[in-house]
């Protein structure tokens, strides 16, 4: 388990891949707080959610090792660097913390269902590594990520103090703008809403059709200043615990109780 | 919404492609009760969770269309599917249901993170459509699927009288036997478990490493039987309303109580 203390075994990964701005500035976030083993995608695997691959081989390979950073590429999805890191590098035992990030987007809202940053703290908390997603709201991949920087400390030495219990990870989400600005750090739920107007339509030089996935955001929470993405929006700092047992406990009672299934 | 009545619009889709034994077992299955819509995978997408595809376009292609049947296969995951279908083919007004499966493998347990079929049906809960995710504990191709054909009409049927509330879709799960096997259905929650020993390591014929993803699965809540895993396991249908809002509402107030965040 995690503790206040210094000298922690951390993995690193996220979904933008691992030559990220983000990522970069994640891993000189927690050197300070231990040994970091880095094990991040190849390339971008922006949306993968907790996807595996199967059906088709991984690759993992060694880019840099110094005192206190290890830095590997995995050819798969941030879910798998997650599973090659604990199957193939931790073999002695399991990190003390995954911190997953900095992801170059929002993962406020309904985009935590499809966030490879947060698929990966998922499949973290699946091993039972406490876990911490960490997204910017700005897709620019030169974002100043101060902010993140600044704050990210605190909140991990809030987190050591008392960390999240077991089958929970935390999605942090920070607003896109400089230290001064951040009006304070908040709990709060996944806000509701979702894309609408997903796909540009073109023709190919061929005649045959073809779609680019795009897509507005609509807000199904627009007056709710308990929603994450609305408080990210006011230049707050969300904080969301989410469960991997996604079970619907009170549905649970309520169809059982209204089904006919003798 | 969703009523007892026939004459539905029901979408279906899939992990496993557009040409598995299991969908078109669930298009026969489900004909009766309206107009049916398939758009599923070109090909395998198991364990891709709620993927998205970014980065690269998609294609659409029509297969078949006759009288209450329409197929189209998707090059895309099967939670591009579902947007395709929801922003292309149902442009006069929602489905009014989606059924996804029947998947070759079970999605009991922590299954339900990364399965593809659970993936489209939590799509679908976003688009506001009632979503049921089947699969069958066997991931032969060619497996008997009648007690899905059998069972799966009753469920349906139970479903349409009193469907699961909105943001919640349903996870059935049903086991590889015969019709006078199944000793019930139940409603019960997603069992905990892992995957171990994830990865058999290969050389390649240029001397390097690869990967592949193999692994046990760990059953970390053995004796409980109210666990999705268990009951299948001994022979029972399992029902789990799964959530598409993951907040753990307990922890955030704990959480909140205990950090220092001023």
């Amino acid at each position: 388990m995690v503790s206040a203390g210094k000298g922690l075994k951390i993995l690193i990964t996220n979904d933008d891949g691992v030559k990220s701005k983000g990522i970069s500035a994640l891993t000189e976030m927690m050197k300070p707080f231990g040994d970091v083993t880095v094990v991040a995608p190849f390339e971008a695997q922006s949306g993968m959610s907790a996807a595996l691959t199967i059906g088709k081989p991984l690759r993992l390979t060694e880019l840099k090792r110094e005192k206190g950073v290890k830095i590997f590429a995995c050819s798969g999805t941030p879910a798998d660097c997650v599973k090659m890191a604990v199957n193939q590098l931790f073999n002695d035992g399991l990190p003390d913390l995954l911190v997953s990030g900095i992801n170059h987007g929002s993962n406020a809202s309904i985009a935590s269902l499809y966030s490879g940053t947060l698929g990966a703290a998922a499949e973290g908390t699946v091993y039972g590594i406490p876990s911490i997603g960490f997204s910017l709201n700005s897709h620019d991949p030169n974002a100043d990520l101060s902010v993140v920087s600044h704050f990210g400390k605190i909140i991990i030495e809030e987190f050591l103090k008392n960390p999240v219990k077991p089958e929970t990870y935390l999605n942090i989400n920070f607003p896109a703008t400089t230290i001064d600005k951040v009006k304070g750090i908040k709990f709060c739920h996944q806000g509701r809403g979702q894309w609408i107007k997903e796909f540009e339509a073109r023709t190919d030089p061929y005649g045959f059709k073809y779609y680019w996935m795009t897509g507005e955001f609509f807000n199904l929470e627009n007056n709710n200043n308990e929603a994450d993405h609305n408080l990210v929006d006011q230049n707050y700092i969300s904080i969301v615990p989410h469960k991997i047992d996604t079970t619907d406990y009170n549905e649970l009672e309520r169809l059982e109780s209204l089904w006919n299934l003798t």
